[in-house]
């Protein structure tokens, strides 16, 4: 961490910080310029407080030089993380295509997408039970009653489940589950992340519209600290200045999230956009780019879903996609998971 | 709502368009041009999922001409709200001011602050208990310790306390609270704001990071559906590219969310900056701009502060504000709330 | 055009609007429901000034509903453009590589780089003479000497040469150069635009750090409807909040312009990230969402390089992404230009 | 300047770096810790590029620690500058209004609207004749004529007069134009801030729609750094993912630049929002923010305008609230400027 002083500080100021910052056991290393004066900290810097630090009355800025997140780090640990989802594997070459219906709506539709979506090649079924809606008057999901027909689908096709979990306290329904999905409205969701932290089942934490990557990984270091190293981390597009689509996907964060950590990146193209006719684009960007897994939406009758129509697949359209995906991933050096 | 066609659209596709529709009791007024054929939709089109319909093959494009907000909807209660909290009043014409220190950290602290911003002529005694922060390492408030501070606090002051919650779990710890605080990364916490919906208590809800107003507003609508009207709508600086603060105040949210809606505004000016010496001219154009209210970061000492220091005001400096506020509310019309 | 009209509008004054649109020879067709009254504007509308309308008393918001650009929009030319830029052609199945350094710095530096990425398989040569740089202090690039060493380049690779204009007073400079580069920052420099409309050359238009995919496009109309149709659109990263990497690459720009328009659709990945490292998975995402040519950095010696040198490729570098695009191009079905 | 070094750089590539840097006559300070080593780099770093120093095979990222710019930074010029545009004074606690229509477009016009302004308060009368318009097709101003229009304008009312340059070719006919605007979409058009930096004559300065602060202030320097010091900043409001109105107004840029400069601080309440309802909100919180000075476009018939109607304030509104300016400027310390 470097402090760099403001030029009214007096040398009383300056020794009354330098002793604070020593109390702490931190070292000091200054540098004095004509136009700056700097101090660098050297030893544990991640319990000082960045902002108390900026308040004091010496201090014109601080900077951090190292990253504030340690398990979730690639520098502790340079190999890539392998998530195991009940038999399928996720990350280090190993590739995941996780598919099925925004909602689960009934017993009829969840099945029926469940066998296509298998069928095409997606080693695990996704589907929304707890449904986070912007408006109060849309449809809130089938909540308990669509985790079971998750696993009831799940019977049928032996595939893992993941779905969203809203809060702490239907913590006890997703007993259960495979895959624990944390939405990108909850990515912030600390007392949620803190509990996730306490199981012992893989975790698809969701970026938030407006996170940082640097946040994305702490969020991740949240769960992570508590225990849990199964951690998925997935960019679902994030919200900038374009209209034409719901969201802008940020294909640098797969490359850079693989820089900053360990942990296996999924790439979610239905959501990034928003738009059916763009997921096969952004599917094959997301492998080229070096994701390790994508999430796709696709709906028996797109134009009668009860959330998100305009960007599902049909069946055949997923399908096509699949062969595709199954061309492609092997070209980037990774293995298609399958059942 | 208005569907615009594609212009590949054939006539049976249209039709069964029309049929659906019908169905739901719409009505339908198409104008078809040379370059576009549009249907215009006529009734309660709430219940429509737009993403459905984009889904449709006959639908190029689907735009809304009504707000999908009701309860908070300013159209229908043309009136300003007033939002009784313990006494204090916020919202047409009453302007209160929050202050107090981002965390509570211990009772001499949240004592000697209270007392200070009461002198100074703040209303309301804001501190923080469940602190929701970036990193897992960070200090994490008080819990439940710190609502005891904050209720112990009230005793001596009289103030009503404004506080943040973080899970529906806590929700039997905030029984005592006067006003309950969600903060910006719990604004879309759908399951939280459904519990809120359920109290009659004054709650205090962020904008989040990224939220437009309209799901600012949704947010709002989701509590004021579970039948709990008294919301106060807080504005406290949202993401953009600019980096040499932490936030940018949306300064105009304060007339567009008065446009919208009959909901009292507040504005937060120590966070959308992070910056203290930046927080009176914020704080003067927010009363410029017409908001109801202000919430103010104060600490005794800033540089040894757990949390935010950087953003606080001394309490001497807090009262050098409250002079200028004082003076600047009657001109805009409202009157300070005082104890 | 749609026409959203106030609740609050009396018949009078909504006559008095349909007067003036009749006037202008527009067709209306009116939709009345409970909550709203609308008016569909059917004709000719580009010639009507959308702010004006909204500044009429009986109107609310004015919508439209077809696009603003006519030249360069799919609609009216559904084939993809095919540009010839000195016999090097881009767009409908045409893949071309632009390589060079940031700034031509020297004959020695152009010449070596200029052989360098021809040898690997760069079909033309870029170069920057003309430098927009945020610093005034900053190397301003050779300016009519650095034409002068690309042009002698030129005469040993037979590479078509692309480099940026700034300013219409240097167009004579430039009637040598194969194709002319618009910068970000002067996408909407409209005099500049309209100058390059009146010429018979490739134009390759930056994308602006914060232009919506709809300004950009009619950047292009700007040029086009001077008469000069040979655009080329190349996204170069945008602005947003993420700060651990410089721009943020919209990925989805590529298959959304080209739904929108014909014209070829050049990726940066130079500039996107603003990082070496990350060169190579961006140009593979592109390909794979289907660009029709790179723009890449090369230098023969970046730690030295008089501007960008943090994103700028070795020659070796270059080589062996070279080696991957040439694999990549003609699994997505398209052709890469050498020659 | 602060560079922090790779975990992997070994001694050899750390120590061709030094010798690098010392060459160039920088003086450096090492600290090295457990974590991280850090090089301070003292001496005139301004011309060293921090991207080539990026791309050294031993530098992990570099880090500025002072300002880029000179000529504009408060540092080294303590007092605020205060700009004479023809006798009417701005900065320095003189406020000054600049007001007219968006568009000159017929004598009658900018002299009704000329006086109708003078006669409420507005010391400077705008009006644009060079017009930056997204769309080819909409109107491109009347040029030339519009500047003769103007100071046909100005015979009769005495006040400065304010207007945009598009492109150094047009600089000979801004000779007798008492103050040159640049509009956002210039803000880096470097080659036009170089030439009005040869010029004696103010620069009205308006900031890009997603230009950092910082980019900002780089700008002026360029127009200072060539001579003319005479510059005006101007905040029109930015790009953010926000719908609801047309752009942002970032009105902690009035103090932010008032502590990075010492140059006046304009703002622009009608581009801001697009909305002429909201310029009067806006306009008060800009005065109680600290800025110097408004523009505010007028317009005698906002519905018939024919460009920006919809945030044109008519002579009537202008009047109204020209009544609160006056009474509110004095109340923050400040003169309002009269003819």
């Amino acid at each position: 961490m470097i402090v760099i002083l403001k030029e009214t500080a007096c040398e009383q100021q300056i020794q009354a910080l330098r002793n604070t910052l020593t109390a702490q056991g931190i070292k000091l290393h200054e540098s004095k310029g004509e136009q700056s004066h700097i101090i660098g900290l050297i030893g544990d810097t991640k319990s000082l407080d960045i902002d108390s630090l900026r308040a004091d009355p010496a201090v014109e800025d601080v900077r951090r030089v190292s990253e504030p997140y340690k398990k979730a780090n690639r520098k502790f640990h340079p190999a890539d993380s392998v998530v195991d989802c009940s038999g399928v594997l996720v990350g280090g070459g190993h590739f995941a295509v996780m598919a099925g219906p925004c909602s689960v709506e009934s017993e009829a539709q969840i099945t029926e997408v469940a066998n296509a979506v298998k069928a095409s090649g997606a080693a695990i079924l996704r589907g929304g039970a707890f449904k986070p809606r912007t408006s109060p008057y849309s449809f809130q999901g089938l909540r308990a009653d669509g985790l079971e027909l998750l696993r009831h689908a799940r019977t049928q096709t032996k595939q893992p489940i993941v779905t969203e979990i809203m809060n702490t306290e239907h913590l006890h329904l997703f007993e259960d589950v495979d895959i624990i999905q944390v939405g990108a409205r909850n990515m912030q969701n600390f007392e949620l992340l803190k509990e996730l932290g306490k199981i012992d089942k893989p975790i698809l934490l969701k970026r938030g519209l407006s996170a940082t990557l640097e946040e994305f990984v702490m969020s991740a270091e949240y769960i992570m600290a508590g225990g849990n190293e199964k951690v998925m981390l997935c960019e679902r597009g994030i919200r900038t200045f374009e209209t034409s689509m719901r969201n802008t996907l940020d294909i640098s964060a797969v490359p850079m999230l693989k820089k900053m950590s360990h942990l296996p990146v999924i790439i979610d193209p239905s959501h990034a956009a928003g738009l059916s006719w763009m997921v096969e684009p952004l599917a094959m960007a997301a492998i080229a780019a070096g994701a390790d897994g994508l999430m796709i939406e696709v709906h028996n009758d797109p134009a009668h879903a009860l959330s998100d129509g305009a960007q599902s697949l049909t069946p055949a359209q997923f399908d096509e996609l699949m062969k595709k995906v199954t061309t492609l991933v092997p070209i980037f050096g990774k293995t298609l998971e399958t059942l």
